[in-house]
């Protein structure tokens, strides 16, 4: 493929058309997946993410910053959490990376959850290779939130910054339990605000009582708008990967992310198939009616559709 | 069913049993689900949901605090986001809810998300039908977070009260792309802060913008630890259940839901089955091996294992 060859010599839009194609056209996607997949594997592949309000994008571009000053190439993939009812992606702070719009070793590029039916990752996923296959040494994947999607694309990392940030008020308990354990490291910034100290300290505490981690993730506090701190940040990234190689645990990770992988795809497919095989009936919508009526329970109808699709 | 009976009788520890159950026994679950199914129908179910940091728990407590005075009856299911590795929920400050514990009419139930792959809206909503036909007039189902997993859960609910707070940071505007067409009704909670009034604005200038609303969200302010403009939102909560009720949009969003449930419901045993059917193989494990060592792609993996399972 044309395209390929372009952006495999460095060409930037080639590399954005690819990724285009990916966000656009399944079959089209699956083709370039398919052709560029021996030519991945080499990127380090970070995921930036927390709850919201913690200045994610600010540390994003800053740790972009650093690192072009070590002559890295880098990738970005922002996730927008659009909605899954209207669509329309709104970018937010993301407009201050466009600094880095007219260096080619930049990449930088927003994917919205509109319309992808649990397909995010998936995108997310491609895009990633292409910024692999492309050459780029880092690549981050940004997402807000803290729910289970936002966990489902930080799997595709091999190593997870969880962006924490003073004054969350009360929910910080219960979104802590929920994240202590996919961060591989902790930043905490905005840590010239009050509490900060605190926050951190909360943190290690919570990460002392953590059992099963093989190794304690490291807390930094960083004040990314101030640039402060963003060093020891690149260093412990880099420590990480560097332990995840020396274990071995860097091979076992991207095997269970694989795994994930898998599953996900089998899934879409699963449910086009559902779509297709049930339409004859009037769809989901038929069964869907016979549920409100009360007609029939819902595993009955489920084990009408598992038939449908010759799965029972 | 023994319990079931119970149960309908008003037994409230029949009722925690059943519910038990459904979290820890699958099989279980599914009997029960079929022989309640007829009695439900009947509850209102609200989400409740939004960010971080909002005072939820508080709110839903003073929601009950107020619907028992007019002697309505009321169930609670309120999601944790526990790390979907460790498992452990923390309840927060749902601890307060604790006041309830004695009054046979309000049935609190926390639940975690912990060991449910993709099972925990399917939890939820089965633990919502035995709510439904313990006779619960309304149900609760209260989220922590802003993510699909939220979403799915909330997409249970008859309304969507989305509880909104002054001064959640910069990331408040992609959050609020996400989140302003789930939202039936906006609470700005915590509205004796600073800034209060500015999002009530905000959020009413991003509604004047939404498209596709067939009805006007309406945006309340509470307080909700002084009990300050309660009976206002209850009053919008029962006003939106008789908007959905006259336009017939009620059933609509019912069978739009049913729908996400059988599909899920489906989902879940794909799982199963692909886990099944590739053990032979040293299961999923061996395909992620293969991705590894880049010897074959994505793709052509899918393929296999739609194979395996008599789907290609």
């Amino acid at each position: 493929m044309e395209l390929i060859n372009k952006m495999l010599e460095g060409d930037k839009r080639s590399c954005a058309k690819l990724i285009s194609i990916i966000e656009n056209d399944e079959k089209g996607g699956e083709k370039i997946v398919k052709e560029i997949y021996p030519m991945t594997g080499n990127a380090h592949v970070i995921g930036i993410t927390g709850p919201p309000g913690g200045g994610k994008s600010t540390l994003t571009d800053k740790l972009i910053k650093h690192l072009r000053k070590k002559d890295k190439k880098i990738g970005v993939i922002a996730v927008d959490p659009t909605s899954p009812f209207s669509g329309g992606a709104i970018l937010g702070d993301r407009i201050r990376m466009n600094d880095h719009a007219l260096d080619p070793d930049v990449f930088i590029r927003s994917m919205g959850t509109r319309g992808y039916l649990g397909g995010l990752s998936k995108q997310t996923r491609n895009a990633v290779k292409v910024l692999d296959a492309y050459g780029c040494d880092y690549i981050f994947i940004e997402t807000v939130g803290v729910g289970q999607s936002e966990v489902d694309i930080v799997k595709a990392a091999d190593t997870v910054v969880m962006v924490m940030v003073p004054g969350l008020g009360d929910d910080i308990q219960s979104i802590k339990a929920g994240i202590m354990e996919i961060g591989d490291i902790f930043a905490v910034n905005k840590s010239d605000l009050m509490g900060s100290q605190r926050t951190a300290t909360e943190i290690k505490m919570m990460l002392d009582l953590s059992e099963n981690l093989d190794r304690r993730p490291p807390v930094v506090m960083v004040t990314a708008n101030r640039n402060e701190n963003i060093d020891k940040l690149v260093e412990e990234i880099d420590a990480h990967i560097a332990y995840m190689e020396e274990t071995g645990n860097l091979e076992k990770r991207r095997r269970s992310n694989f795994e994930d992988e898998l599953l996900n795809l089998v899934e879409i497919e699963i449910k086009k198939l559902i779509k297709e095989k049930t339409e004859a009936d009037g769809g989901i919508k038929t069964y869907a009616h016979q549920l409100l009526s009360r007609d029939i329970d819902p595993y009955t109808i489920r084990d009408e559709i598992l038939e449908k699709i010759n799965l029972k």
